[in-house]
């Protein structure tokens, strides 16, 4: 074997097993016995210890060095060549110790969040935020020095290869300028026009997860090939070919777990449409979360706010419920699902205030990694910042700094990828409209095959062979940038 | 550290990715959408690679030698050294290559056989079955020289620690000597007595899995440290904390799927009652699977085929059912739950016949291992065998030897703990008996806990502290015989 094909099967081993560890995450989430907790901490911590040792073993190393001292004419070979350096130079910037401090304090401080939400006191979680803060700082200040970059994009670059904070702040200052305005637009048109309504209930669950198969089945989800299932905290878990993602339903209202179903189902086409040749291999696996953002809200935002989804969906919709009644004319689903609201809560806001949460998170996030500001002050600095970008402040901290699970359970850098998502979704959707105008005239059938083949075709297949930017330039004519998600915007708010 | 802590410490880390790989198989049992299996495959495989080559590592060995060679006072951690070097010879005894053949050929085995099974194809499967059989001589051979045993008891020592083919021997000629009298017997007492009938259904699935779980929960089943789900062949699986029982259920009788259930059940209690001290060890394990099946045996056979069961579950059962009638009597279904029968399939076996099954297999695995029968001769010796051993021959191979995946799935020298767990269930219930002679009492209360609770102080605890007989010597004062299970018999059937 040659190097490059050593570090292949090396690299599918520690694939299988990082698989292996994501399903056992599903199990746990959706329907593990609460006393076996402890056993699947053993099972996992055994899974990540054993993936550290075989990314720190200095055969890897020297089988690195050597395959990357030959010349290659194969681009994908060398982009996946690229991945297994990215992949090493995270593993071995930090030491065993670390990941494993780091792992222990995250689960320690989620749990003690888990309470200290719904009970309103910062106070409680604060000195378990500070040791997972405190250790996420020697993380960014380990892979800054090995990867060459800031401390933050150290972080940044876990979840968004090559992201790069003059990118994002360049992006963000333009929403930031067009967002608050816009928005008292949107906000005047929205009453001039009157809000939806909720249609009434009671909608039992069966009823509910048999129109999100169906609709999942629209979209081209293969149910041979994945699941649908409960969970408190929805999510898109499994692997191609068993792709399982996961609701929760509310018995007085469909609309919002529907629309989670065909967020997670974006997320589960991409999965499901990575090329099999490098199945297993850094380059087969998806770009990274911004680009998985896309793909989800691409289908939740872009394509089934739609009113031409609606004239789809609606028929559906009433046919499940036996619903009948100006409620359930597309109209009035339209407008429930293009609703727009200054709100306290990230996961339950519209498209045109997303952004402004993001924002907010993002600036908090790189100055306490940065060490310019104390976790002490971070409700305070919260509620100011809302009160700036959205003009509201928070009453009281679940609905301001304790809302998100992300730095509690140690995820730091990852928040901006949400907004970047929902700009490269704006922008692929745009190009593949290019490509095929018919787009919205067939989703208003329910078929799903122009848009999902040009994705597949353009940005599925193609995996991590480039970094975002490179993908989105091949698959859009240009980088990531903010113009398609502001006409979208426009569009359908303006 | 010193080397025994360290062993522990490796081998803690094996046993959780053991674990893993438990639960992985659970889900592709019971919920794996079917496209799903190409990657289940990639990460038990990486799983078993992983953990083989750490059973492997040359400083397991030395590790090995240095905490043999030093003194201990302890028992258990004696016991511990003696179950990790039993570990390590299996592992070691045969290189990875042959390991992975094995694997590849029972899968593919496996697979033809699902299909040839029902078209009644022997001849389709042979060439698969050649290749499994040929792979376990050679797998036999290995490890025969390195545990200093003979071939057949080396495949019987993965399954039964030092089982010999002496006492089974001894064993099963002593029943062999009593079965085919006392069959007649019993055949003569039932025919005056006449047979139970079953109740009239349907059954729907919702009603039977809420009677097996309130069944279970008053057996002392934890649903918060364990589940009841579905898959097409009921197993035991899981962990301690998280133990995951299954079954199927036809809406034509629901009294299959109970026993069913109980049986599982009963697998269970033991995995709950291991002991939390000697978690993740060798000798923390259950003993073997003479004992597991002696668990699942006493609940399901010494337990809740009496009548004394029936009395308790009757009322419950007509309960779910809304049944009455003679059918709903407990004296019909006590005569419906011990009908004995010369029947060709040993899962639907009753308890005196069962033996005859095992007997067969046993005798012909051992000629198939040391080379003194032909594959292709096997249709005809097992037909031969049942007409000696039970007076009937099977008209046709699916109700012969195809009918069990064993040796199809390469499990060589498993049959004869089934009927060595029969008589250690008999043994271990006359015993608890003895201390707690209100065990039957209680039993017709739906009241367990005399008799898990002297289990668990007298077995599950234990768990492999000592060989098989050990341990029974020391709960029922003697090693595994024959007379408890004869005395069962003639009380129920004689």
């Amino acid at each position: 074997m040659s190097p490059y094909q050593e570090l292949e099967s090396r690299f599918k081993r520690m694939a299988a097993l990082g698989e292996a560890a994501g399903m056992l995450h599903w199990d746990m989430s959706v329907l593990m016995p609460p006393a076996g907790a402890d056993a699947r901490v053993e099972q996992l911590s055994a899974l990540q210890l054993t993936t550290h040792e075989m990314k720190t073993d200095p055969a890897l190393a020297d089988l690195l060095d050597a395959a990357e001292a030959l010349s290659d004419d194969d681009p994908w070979r060398v982009a996946n060549l690229r991945e297994m350096r990215r992949s090493w130079v995270h593993a071995n910037a930090v030491d065993a110790d670390l990941v494993d401090a780091m792992t222990r304090a995250s689960s320690a401080c989620e749990m003690v969040w888990r309470e200290a939400r719904p009970e309103n006191d910062f106070a409680r979680v604060l000195p378990y935020l500070e040791e997972v803060l405190n250790l996420s700082i020697q993380t960014a200040a380990a892979k800054a020095e090995a990867l060459d970059r800031s401390p933050y994009e150290a972080l940044l670059d876990q979840y968004e290869p090559d992201g790069r904070t003059d990118r994002i702040d360049a992006l963000f200052a333009d929403l930031s300028d067009f967002l608050p305005g816009f928005l008292d637009t949107a906000l005047s048109r929205q009453a001039a026009r009157g809000e939806g309504v909720l249609p009434e209930g009671p909608f039992p669950a069966d009823k509910q997860r048999t129109l999100g198969e169906r609709l999942m089945g629209a979209l081209g989800f293969d149910f041979d090939a994945g699941r649908l299932d409960v969970s408190l905290h929805p999510f898109c878990g499994g692997v191609p070919g068993d792709v399982r993602i996961t609701t929760r339903y509310t018995d007085e209202d469909f609309t919002q777990s529907l629309m989670g179903v065909l967020h997670e189902t974006g997320h589960a086409l991409y999965e499901m449409g990575l090329p099999a040749d490098w199945r297993y291999q850094p380059v087969g696996s998806a770009r990274g979360m911004a680009l998985h953002e896309s793909q989800s809200l691409l289908i939740e935002m872009q394509a089934c706010r739609s009113r031409e989804y609606l004239e789809f969906a609606a028929p559906l919709m009433r046919e499940t419920f036996n619903g009948n009644g100006p409620a359930w004319e597309v109209d009035n689903l339209y407008r429930l699902y293009t609703k727009v609201d200054r709100s306290f809560i990230r996961v339950d806001a519209d498209e045109v205030t997303y952004p402004a949460h993001v924002i907010l998170r993002y600036r908090l996030e790189r100055a306490l990694i940065g060490g310019d500001m104390k976790l002490v002050d971070l409700p305070g600095a919260w509620n100011d910042g809302m009160e700036e970008l959205l003009g509201i402040r928070p009453p009281e901290d679940r609905l301001g700094c304790l809302q998100d699970i992300h730095w509690y359970d140690g995820a730091w850098g990852y928040f901006p990828t949400y907004t970047m998502g929902a700009m490269a979704a704006a922008q692929l959707f745009a190009a593949a409209q290019e490509t095929h105008p018919d787009i919205p005239d067939a989703i208003s059938t329910g078929d799903f095959a122009p848009l999902v083949g040009w994705m597949r075709e353009n940005l599925h297949t193609r995996a991590s062979s480039g970094s975002t930017d490179q993908l989105l330039q091949a698959a859009t004519g240009k980088p990531l940038g903010t113009d398609a998600f502001k006409a979208h915007l426009e569009a359908r708010y303006g």
